[in-house]
């Protein structure tokens, strides 16, 4: 299976300016495969004639160079030792690397392996990218190449499908099942550090939303699901931007004259999931994000996102132009959308859910497969925040909690189920910070 | 048990004014006793110089009255015959009624009963009642005598202790465990009905409230879990009336310059439980209300309860000076409170839960063992009122609800859950009412 | 409130013989009141003379009489002090005791009190008690008057109605709801002690069952939900005693020549719930036990339940002729039975939840608002079992439920649901008990 | 990324032995690529003489070949108009279909598309396939290509690796997370038929298996999560296939004479899920099985899965040598396995969980996100199997099932959890059988 890769990513390479190498000098994004799965690690190579030494995924290494030909060796936290031995042509490597065997310290096992260099940027100011999507992905993959490398600091202005793939003209552009633009390859992030996604605008492109007239089952009590079976039929919804409003375009007698504010959101925000993680549907959710579908990830919002794949790759999707909370119709109002974000890279830092930081408020998203399960994670996930950004004990945060937390319902309608904790930052700047 | 009864009622009976009866004309309450379980009912006679006439807990009735011997027959909806023979001795009435068994048609049995004539009251303009409680009650029980009987469209001042039985001058005056002033009998409510309680007045009346460093199980992942030993200790908190804030006493350094706004709230307000029902405990919940805990019951707000026994027997208690969503520390700012209500009775009104209705939004509290079952109680509930008062269908109530709901974790500290949801009425107001 | 429990408890005394009294010797079972909430508990004195000494609840006292006169003082094991006073008739004491505040240390509180004298018994051989009921009780309280007082080693023949109240005969004798055969007092059971009860002999003593043909909620997806509106019709079986099975007496078509095997079981056993409980519905669960309806506790079984009340008060009744996993159609075969029970107390046994022993198996019953919770609560009974009587460390336990434990759940249709965890004897045999 | 499916199904294709084709006749397997995500239907073409007829996908074909040139023009069973145009080379097609667009019925999409020529088995007497695998997989994928293809009837006597990928000599042969022997293709498997598999042995191959001294998160209660910082270390456990019994290789004192009855499982057997599905994790679950770690599949046990994409793609591995309910210590005793399956193709039947049939039970297996759901699942599954094959009524389902259904828990230790319900095959033949 590596080899598929290996053509996608020396596909992605034609598409990407480097700048001009020397020998191995550089960063290199590394495949390996482990009996046919694809791990992916970062590699810094300084290459002093021919004498290499650097960073493999956080470990030291040392090797030589002889013409295209690299050996080098890794030795881990652990003392353990990994070979490899390959060719370069330019702004590639192959070749073979000798691990231990994971199971039986005395045996070792081959592996194949593959780098491609990553780019070097042009200039160190922060960039805005223009990006018109061409295709879209249906997982949030590991194995996806990058339509776009870009830098911490750097903002893009793009465009996302509805959640049925269709875009702001009405064309279906993508298969149905919230087609994601992305992935972004982000340098410089590396598993354990936080990428941080501000968005910074977020705004309608087209004047209706598709929805249903469904109530998830998880809403459903026994005595309301004897009566849902007229339920599941699509409602059109006009969005009426100058207002500010939206309504369904062909309202039943009890709804003629209903409005509800207009309140885009983005439903999918992701990185990709680690190794070891098979590729994720877009309508799943996860430590990763992904199709979350809370209401709290808006305009002006930043998320929070633990890294797990070298250059983080985020990927984006599924807006809402509004939607209760919980998406209990299923589809919320379903509609494609204008999207600008930034990214910053927050090195080392352990995240054991996704957050969100409004102008307001902390929000730490738990997702499990019961409400009960996704409220601890999401208070275990406000612990964890409290503890490393103010200094808190357990006693100080569970003080805290106890007197000012909330807790929303995000997302009823997926595999998993969300529930937002969330702290005013209001009562958070009577603490005196940590650093402050 | 029903002695007992007779005996506490005949005591209550003391303290309430009756105007002149004349014969069995009147309202009564009537205690049944089936196989040692009081039923109550309420009974109203027409005596028409010995030829009675009237109701029997919605049935129709006639009899004779000779002397102080009554005998009545009241004619089941199903066509059953409940039989009636008792004496009167001016407000009271005690006898023997023959009722059809419940599992064999053919047959019947004997119960004892007995009534009290249920007061009237003088004028009929609304009142205030200045209500000094002398016991409390860890029950929300059925049983217990009225401390009070008002009618519709009162209103009652009266003080609440806090959940460990402590006054507004530290004096302890009642069991721990949330005792509860009451309960109050309101004229008129009947099972079926639903009694509105208006929060007019919820203000603070000491200095300090009483809480824990705790966490409750509910909230805690096995990781925190895992270095919780050292909560659970005391913390007494600070209430600066003046400044609209609370802040620990003695706090530890993180919390050194905590400060969180007062926000007085209601953690406890039943009705009795109906027949067939055990007293509940005052730590626990129902479709009667009790303590369910929900910062949003506040000054302002109208609380709906379904009525399950004649006079509603409305108890009230275990106010919090501020809690954050589900009570996570167990014991939230526990203290004591001034209150004033308004009570008022819809009459015949199927309510399966909890409503709040506050100047912003409805609110129905769903209540379960698992915070899924109880976001499907609150769900079915919303969609009820929904279609009660808005005339929707099913279908209208899923797309409003999947656009425009808002779904908050209320209560964690129980054996129940509860989850509110909520709409606003700014956008139920661009409907068009089904009354309007 | 204590009024009515000196009534009951001084008409129960004349139904129980006991043996000449010499001054204040002997015990007592003391009712205090604390503001309206009666609490029991066990008073051991040694009358020399009138120089008193003795135990009240596990603290020592000290103190003296003179002529019906007696005071005495308790000091707790944290040193708190608790002052009596009052007046013995014969076989009662009445009078007023002085205890600390609970919530203000210098502060201290009066509370009425009364004592009845406990019975001895005539010679020290177990006896077996042929009890006839005459009334039920649908709660499960600590308040009511003991049916009969029985000793560690006694065994009791009796019978239980169905979950209607009726009997063998199929006369109406309670109020529906589950009515219970009980209480028993157990002399010597204490707060802290584990009560041991042998189902000896469980058998029909009826032609037919009482059933639905429902669905619980619990068990009912939104699909089938759906189409579950027929559901909820009674349905009598036949009990073929002789051919030990059970069939419909009036079947539909595809159920005409269904025969199912009988398998008696008690659907309800408990011990009173403690102090600050409020009395439990005998539709509810708990700790003390209650309606667990599993089909685990049938003849031969041993049930352990942890005593909350002096005397522990054992009540029992709504047995199934035979039940599938959960009690999913709300009714099981609900039947009147033949019982036979003997009782033994475990001294100062702590018991997190309900254990089942039977010839083949260990069990503890976990009962919570979810199955998920229930089941974290069976596996620590489990845990706390093999710790106390196995020696195992905590890291051995979960070798051995890694690899044997059995998981059943054991009731849906409560507000408590249950789940079962079990360990064959067989493989706890291959361990050296720690006592062996 | 439908390339790399064509480059595997071409190499898959020179592995397999083909019947002689002529023209384009025979049955294909076709791969169209919907904006990147490929798509598997069957083809079934008769070619007389360049005029096509056929079936694709259920639905008939017409069209016409030119040499090597093929287009015809497929018809939905809603009218739709499918039209593929292509290039033939002996077993091999590609070309581009033309498709209606889904969210615009006006509109239409252009997607390439491939076929590869499925083989034809020689002869029709049921084959035993002799397989050794060589790789192994970590996704329970629908791109895998096949590692064999079989008929109905026909078994298969391999080998499987053991969780952690080591095989029966000790040596690490696959990357850890349950790599899972194959997929195999069963030829005349559809999406909506049920793929029957027959575990006809399953015998352990080695000596040893690899557990944990771990619980669950699921299973841990707070109070026990609180003491649980010490677990989670490596047990390896001695298999003795001559006396039938596990034991810890190097047991703590506790556990120093524990032995416990051998009784091997496949804790890993699934179907390729269906299209708009992601592959899956080899540690997930779903309606097509998956990490089921169920101990009730074992030998003799027939396992039925419903078949999402042709040919089923049926995966097998991570077997137990015994497990107690639920896998509480996360990793079973894990351990290499022999085992030797048989296939059958049930057409056309509607599954909505997996079901196992031993020789005594009925077993359906409920998975969800909560033990609470997934009992409402099991109880699903098994009423639709009551009405399928016994054509019971729904009031009738809930008389069998309240009267004899058992619950086990059969799964904690994934993302999903499981409960199996049982009916035992003795209760169900008092029933006449729909079909009997």
């Amino acid at each position: 299976m590596s080899l598929r890769l290996v053509v996608l990513f020396l596909l992605s390479i034609a598409c990407v300016p480097f700048a001009k190498a020397a020998g191995a000098n550089g960063q290199w994004l590394v495949t390996t495969d482990l009996w046919g799965n694809p791990a992916y690690q970062q590699l810094d190579i300084t290459d002093g004639d021919g004498a290499l030494s650097g960073v493999f995924d956080g470990d030291p290494l040392v090797g030589n160079r002889n013409g295209t030909t690299l050996q080098f060796t890794v030795t881990g936290s652990d003392g353990a030792i990994y070979r490899f031995a390959g060719t370069q042509t330019q702004d590639a490597i192959t070749g073979n690397a000798d691990y231990p065997d994971t199971n039986n310290k005395d045996q070792r096992a081959a592996h194949a392996f593959s780098a491609r260099r990553l780019p070097q940027r042009s200039g160190n100011a922060p960039q805005r990218h223009e990006f018109v999507p061409t295709d879209y992905s249906n997982e949030f993959s590991p194995h996806r190449a990058p339509v776009l490398t870009i830098w911490p600091g750097d903002s893009v202005h793009t465009t996302t499908l509805d959640s049925g793939g269709v875009d702001q003209h009405g064309k279906t552009r993508a298969l149905f099942g919230n087609p994601q633009t992305g992935p972004f390859f982000v340098m410089g992030a590396k598993p354990g550090d936080v990428l941080a996604i501000r968005i910074k605008r977020l705004r309608l492109n087209r004047d209706y939303a598709d929805s249903l007239d469904s109530l998830v089952g998880r809403a459903m009590s026994t005595a309301v699901a004897a009566k849902a079976m007229e339920l599941g039929k699509p409602v059109r919804w006009t969005l009426d931007r100058e207002r500010g409003v939206a309504f369904p375009q062909t309202p039943t007698p009890g709804l003629r004259t209903l409005s509800v504010p207009l309140s885009p959101m983005l439903g999918g925000l992701a990185v990709a999931p680690g190794f070891g993680s098979a590729p994720v549907s877009t309508g799943d959710t996860g430590r990763f994000g992904g199709n979350m579908d809370f209401n709290g990830i808006r305009e002006g919002a930043t998320v929070y996102l633990p890294v797990s794949q070298p250059g983080a790759l985020l990927y984006l999707g599924d807006a809402h132009a509004l939607q209760g909370d919980g998406e209990t119709s299923q589809y919320a109002l379903e509609t494609s959308m204008e999207v600008e974000f930034s990214v910053d890279v927050l090195p080392n830092r352990n995240l054991s859910a996704p957050r969100v930081e409004s102008e307001r408020q902390l929000m730490v998203l738990g997702q499990a497969g019961s409400l009960d399960d996704a409220l601890r994670s999401a208070t275990s996930g406000m612990i964890q925040w409290l503890q490393q950004d103010y200094g808190l004990t357990l006693s100080e945060c569970a003080q805290l909690i106890g007197s000012s937390v909330h807790y929303v319902v995000a997302n009823l309608a997926g595999r998993s189920v969300g529930i937002a904790a969330k702290l005013d930052k209001s009562v958070l700047r009577t603490l005196k910070p940590a650093d402050g």
